[in-house]
């Protein structure tokens, strides 16, 4: 069959999502074109390791290209999606454009900060490598000041982290901070004590990780209540501004560094396609991934909007990304051989968050894991998800060494005009 | 004695001279302040290899704070020094000031694009993190461009590399991307053949490796042409923009990737002193290292002016600052104790370039070597140099991976705002 003949399968994305679809499609007898505005896939459960400068943004991120590079059917372009015709069946990128015979549409999410856009600038999130290392510049400039402030309610808001969301990442983020302020940096400064600082963690909710069970969520508060964070729940933000932020109740809480991991929403490329999206923008998909009305386009991870077994929305984390992103191209190989497709099941195998250097917090299959164990369960599954035997090295050594050391390698203050404050 | 009553020594800049000054202080009975515009110290030999995807920014630098954590005789202020008032004894940091009773000046270069300030923009340099980065962007940039690129003339363009500057660093770019384009992402496309880019390291001298023996530089033009890089002396740059340059022959070079290793100009902070510079902005120091009529205040490293033996100025390179560093902190050490001051020497270890993946030029005490010996020699002399032993160890296991496998781990391509065209 002569090239030009086989099927076109598109892929907006090259994360959890895209990369897996990409490699399902390996051995079928189609050309697959990769398309993503960055060079590298990121491995986003590590970001916030980056930016707290544990990790370096190459241990945690690989080009595109060469996790790619032995996949003869694949071609990769750097570019921004800028819309889908679907009526044509192209992808547009500014002015180019690209025909597809089949498309996966797995553009992710970006944060969401619920109508009040204006706050991204004074909270970041963390979706991104240039993200975390915004994050990380932000982290180590709030101690910076501090050692040069000229009063105490200057110093007391530089030392003020306020990590708005009790996620996942807000979890994670607060812990590293503690270990940060107590441990890495403990010594470093002359005129100020790292150790006083105060790291606020904020959720609007009842109790942190709610998506995990109860007890967990207990164990993850306390651990991270030892480590000297303070756990604010039932507490809404109304305001972010360049000083700090304020609450629901009236209370005022000044804080030189914000940072956001309160919510996200699907990529904007969902809204703009003349398909139907629930309220977070995320694409309402048939049982079998594809697009309602469109049986040659199939959403694949954040920006797909699918019930699980329980009959709640499927959770954005990896695993959810990369069994679609799998089952997607499954489905158009059955498609293109002439088969029904089938409806997409996911497996949960688990849900994890460390807390500080030591700690994590994790429910795999219903048993509910803390503690040090879940630590050890945490560092094997992320080392060997990891891409890149080369990048699993790195990380394992530097893992070993800060826990040995306390010593966080990546102290880097970069590109401070791009950091906020 | 009381601390208040200690004499305080102030130093301007964390590279090699500051640092080495700030590490000779280390026991002396005097109060040191070393203040930085960046929170890190950069070991700037090494900054071509982060700028053509071998090392990450963490590899190659280290928080100044970390360096110098045990020496109890220190503070270390994270500001940019904004002015210098000798004749009150201040140093200004914006609206902040502060006041010293000797004073190390060791604020290092920046760029000269000699009157052309203009070409800044369209031609970056090397001599920060962020400059490393922002080349590295580019580099790949091109290359991910020629793969979209619509016609054989943007395709050429997209794929010329030109150098501006045949010192050190520019042989040691061209050399790099001649191993990326031939060797590291050789197979990594499936438009673009990248083994067709050109590299053009460009000239306006008779030879490369001005400073270095003429038979070393014959060495190193032959191995780089061995590579595929042209080489094209007695080439003067007279114009530069966004689409490439024009030499004074009337030569048109369309190249999408310009980069500048032409040379140096002294920190500015010489020329907003009331004293007397040279041409390039550099300090004329007395034998000492002090500025006439200021005995307490010294110059070291980049932006002092001082003759060698040879009646020549002494060169910008990491020995020279060093060695300066650590004689003007010698010298303020004999002021306090009532002694003479001594004139600076420089023992000149050599110097050394490398050239693409195994091989090198180095003279050292005069003996000239070139090729695998030389290159075994600069990684030696370079690892045993690179700060902490935690980089020591991830950068030799880098260069060994890399070494065996061409594979260039850090192929990141971040911030792509911040990168020219």
């Amino acid at each position: 069959m002569a090239a030009a003949s086989k099927p076109h399968v598109v892929i907006i994305g090259g994360g959890f999502a895209g990369l897996n679809a990409a490699k399902q499609l390996r051995d079928a007898d189609v050309a697959v074109t990769i398309v993503d505005q960055h060079n590298h896939h990121t491995f986003q459960p590590l970001l916030y390791q980056v930016a707290t400068a544990s990790l370096s943004p190459a241990d945690i991120a690989g080009p595109i290209r060469a996790i790619l590079r032995r996949q003869t059917n694949l071609s990769v372009i750097l570019a921004e999606v800028t819309g889908i015709d679907l009526a044509r069946g192209v992808v547009h990128m500014g002015t180019d454009e690209l025909a597809y015979d089949y498309l996966i549409i797995a553009a992710g999410s970006t944060d969401s900060y619920f109508g009040h856009d204006e706050w991204e600038k004074y909270a970041g999130g963390l979706k991104t490598l240039d993200d975390a290392v915004r994050m990380r510049n932000q982290i180590l400039l709030g101690f910076e000041a501090a050692e040069r402030a000229h009063t105490d309610d200057e110093r007391r808001r530089d030392m003020t982290f306020a990590i708005i969301g009790g996620g996942p990442t807000g979890v994670e983020l607060a812990g590293a901070i503690a270990e940060i302020s107590r441990h890495s940096i403990s010594r470093d400064f002359d005129r100020i004590d790292p150790r006083q600082a105060r790291i606020i963690l904020i959720d609007a909710g009842p109790r942190l990780l709610a998506a995990y069970p109860e007890s967990l969520s207990k164990h993850a508060q306390s651990d991270l209540e030892r480590l000297g964070v303070e756990v604010r729940l039932n507490a809404l933000v109304t305001s972010v501004d360049e000083r700090g932020l304020t609450l629901k109740s009236g209370d005022r809480i000044e804080a030189a560094t914000r940072l956001w991991a309160a919510g996200v929403q699907a990529s904007p490329l969902g809204r703009a396609m003349a398909v139907e999206v629930d309220r977070a923008g995320r694409v309402l998909v048939n049982p079998d991934l594809s697009i309602p009305g469109h049986p040659n386009v199939f959403v694949a991870g954040d920006l797909a909007a699918l019930n699980g077994k329980d009959g709640k929305q499927l959770p954005g984390v990896a695993q959810v990304a990369m069994q679609q992103g799998r089952a997607a191209a499954r489905n158009i190989m059955r498609s293109i051989a002439g088969e029904a497709t089938v409806p997409f099941q996911y497996k949960d195998l688990g849900n994890m968050a460390t807390i500080g250097r030591n700690r994590a917090v994790a429910d795999i299959h219903g048993i509910h894991l803390h503690g040090f164990i879940a630590w050890v369960i945490w560092l094997t599954i992320h080392l060997v998800n990891l891409i890149g035997f080369r990048n699993r090295f790195v990380v394992m050594t530097q893992w070993i060494w800060s826990y040995l050391t306390f010593y966080r390698r990546v102290r880097l203050i970069t590109n401070p005009g791009t950091a906020a404050d």
